[in-house]
């Protein structure tokens, strides 16, 4: 392994993450709040850029970057920004321990939205600011941004944003996958900009707006006020955020198509009518369900929607109490948390193309037992795809599942009971927030020991990347070879 | 398809069961029970009989069996078997409804043990007889019992004994599924009355005895006081039962084998290690955890043993109340009901050598991930794993998911919790029968609609069956070729 190479871009990425804190900072100066705000943010800047210099100040000599480095150089650096961007909140002393921060800021960067605050409201605005950018920061790529602004060789892009972008990609959306990620971040900026627009336009304060729109972007789940979105109470607003979550838990090579004028290739995705079909049958299941049960037919319209949306794209907003609805809909909205959005968004979850191809191949399965002698392939984006592919996917659903049953068990010592331990691992390792269980999506993961919650942050990291850079950085062998 | 045939062979299986109906009727006479139960079982009989002359009365003119056919056979002798068993409870008022007595009958022969029964006590000796009869009859299978007593050809065998066979077999076992079910079911039977015998000489009445054995023979769980084992108090009789149990888990071709003096080749099977392996670790870690949480240690152990015995081969036999343990030792015992015993044992659940294969599979991609350059392949039981052969469990895990959440969301219907909802679909398609929930494992399906004990009955069914042979009985096809 290229100890130097890892450590080169590891500390640019450093001096990045530190240069992105001068937004939080002009946010403390603009609202003029008391001067540690300002401190922490300038501190932690100066420290975070010193550290990234230090990594990377030496000459490259070599260039090339393999897969197994792409791993190693995202890992390191989603846990190292992580770190860095915590001791904002400990300088300032809004959130006092290193490791409730790291866990706040691991849970933003991962666009899970998870919170250990027990009162939102208490942060000062450039915390809230900054708590609510590094979902915006994170739901594209840490690494994406760099390479975005950044000078470098394409083939080390190729292995970077492979690392960093989720969800396996097939078809015609595939041979995009190279092209610069300046333009995706383009795309990226532009759409959340219009979701900023549309909440300011419906009377939305602008700050608001701007932090609920991170949000959006970047599917995490932060709000700014103690009980997320069912404060606004605006179906308006609950409408923009749900189509605009939506919008992003689609495939953004889609959208790369689309400003390339191939509308008609990118209405042809079969993941996106999968995407859709799935988000329509979740709706049509919850309100009917809620109907039934006597829920009032425009509040149970406007409540499935939002949530489904929220949830199927991990973003973890809440408007209504899921944990007081009946069990059918809870279990909807429990499978939805599993599925996902498209391969290539900013959504977590296994991906819409993976269960797509789960089902179809489970569908093949059965037609080849009841006719033995013909040979029946599955087929995705138009193209056949090979048992081998098919096997990855199982191989990633198989570890993916171990490591949710450890983690599990682990749980279970600080938790009350069965709904309680599997919610808080669907919800950290599929990026979502917030949990089903006794006590509905607002409750917090507060109360959980050190241990726990140093736990669900690299849980939440497994579910960003996609398990296999988070287990590489963790095995010895790299270890001895990064030192 | 042969209609002729599948009329012959599911006729011919009738008849067996309606002869073997001699067994409870010489019960309800030994007790000199009140003559309507003996008249219960006579006029079943009859009817049971007639039915299946009247299939198979027709001199067959072909002879060849395919998969598809055998199939259909063996979902419908099942389906076909489960309804006439359930007559005699319902002719003589023990279980006036026929619903619940199907269900009751459907979970005898699937060796499930979950009851409608809210006192089982009440049941007569000769009911009490064959509703554990009915385990004994269903462990083995219906039809591998026919073929041990009904002449038959070689090729026939072999297709009806797959399709009621569970679990994939590799390796040298292979070779053995084709010997004869005549062997199986000596082995079966002799194995039971040493276990009849040593609970006889450490006390227990030779009734309870005879009954318990068929449950233990079986994997059923039907116990025949109310409180399942935990009635009997006996630290021998719990040791006796459980290491049955575990006895019955293992693939029959290993006895086979031991049978034939290759006692090092049965020695040598994979799977075994595996299933003592997971045993062992299931019973440190529940061990461990109850005596963490201040449990008397011999109880601990007296308890999980007991538990982990009667869980991991699907048996349901329950003494300790495990829905009181701390959550830890829940999620242990609620892992190993997917678990299963070993394939070509009389246990459900997923198989080990399923749960083998998956581990083995995903520590293979990891391995791959590592070191992209080389090749990694997955062996058992000493025999390389092609990726076709992996793709064929994945794709039946897929299968089994998708019937396990469609369950769940109808019981959700008539459930108050999650926890509930999930363990009747994982007790009902693992054929274990008790359930953890609010109650523990003494709770009863009594509360159900009639339309979710017969969706819950074919659960069972597919459980038993490995769920294709019932998928393609429910297709609309196969019944207009079989009408």
């Amino acid at each position: 392994m290229d100890k130097d190479l890892v450590k080169f871009i590891t500390g640019r990425i450093l001096i990045i993450v530190g240069i992105l804190m001068i937004f939080p900072l002009i946010v403390s100066l603009l609202y003029q709040e008391p001067f540690r705000y300002t401190r922490s943010f300038l501190l932690t800047m100066l420290l975070t850029v010193a550290t990234g210099w230090g990594l990377s100040y030496k000459k490259l000599e070599t260039q090339t970057l393999y897969a197994k480095e792409g791993f190693i150089i995202v890992s390191l650096s989603w846990v190292l920004v992580s770190f860095f961007g915590a001791i904002p909140f400990v300088l300032s002393g809004d959130i006092p321990s290193l490791v409730d921060a790291f866990f706040e800021t691991a849970s933003g960067f991962t666009t899970t939205g998870a919170s250990i605050l027990n009162d939102v409201e208490a942060l000062s605005h450039s915390m809230l600011f900054w708590r609510s950018f590094t979902h915006f920061i994170g739901g594209m790529g840490v690494l994406v941004f760099a390479l975005a602004i950044l000078p470098s060789s394409e083939s080390d892009s190729v292995h970077i944003m492979k690392a960093e972008m989720t969800g396996p990609t097939f078809g015609k959306l595939v041979s995009r996958l190279s092209s610069s990620a300046r333009i995706l971040y383009i795309i990226y900026i532009a759409l959340m900009l219009v979701v900023v627009a549309l909440l300011w336009l419906v009377g939305t304060p602008l700050f608001d707006a701007l932090l609920l729109s991170f949000g959006v972007a970047g599917t995490g789940g932060f709000g700014l006020v103690n009980g997320s979105i069912a404060p606004y109470d605006s179906a308006i607003v609950e409408f923009i955020l749900g189509v605009g979550m939506l919008v992003f838990g689609i495939n953004f090579n889609l959208f790369f198509l689309i400003a390339n004028k191939q509308i008609k290739d990118a209405l042809d995705s079969e993941e996106l009518k999968w995407y859709l079909g799935i988000v329509a049958l979740g709706i049509l299941l919850i309100t009917g369900n809620l109907a039934m049960n006597a829920y009032p037919f425009f509040g149970s319209v406007r409540d499935s929607f939002f949530t489904v949306a929220s949830v199927v794209t991990t973003t973890g907003f809440s408007t209504a109490e899921f944990g007081q609805w009946p069990l059918f809909s809870q279990l909807v909205v429990l499978v939805l948390m599993f599925v996902g959005g498209m391969a290539g968004s900013t959504a977590g979850g296994l991906k819409i193309s993976r269960i797509a191809l789960l089902v179809k191949s489970g569908l093949a399965e059965l037609k080849r037992i009841v006719r033995p002698n013909r040979v029946v392939t599955v087929h995705f984006e138009g193209k056949m795809i090979e048992t081998k592919s098919l096997a990855e996917i199982f191989n990633y659903i198989i570890i993916y599942g171990v490591i949710f049953i450890l983690t599990m068990l682990l749980v279970s010592f600080e938790t009350p009971d069965f709904i309680y331990a599997f919610s808080t691992v669907a919800a950290t390792i599929n990026n979502i927030g917030p949990r089903l269980g006794a006590v509905g999506p607002a409750y917090n993961f507060s109360a959980f020991s050190p241990f726990l919650k140093l736990v669900l942050s690299f849980i939440m990291f497994m579910g960003r990347l996609e398990i296999f850079p988070i287990l590489i950085l963790l095995t010895p062998n790299t270890w001895r070879k990064l030192t």
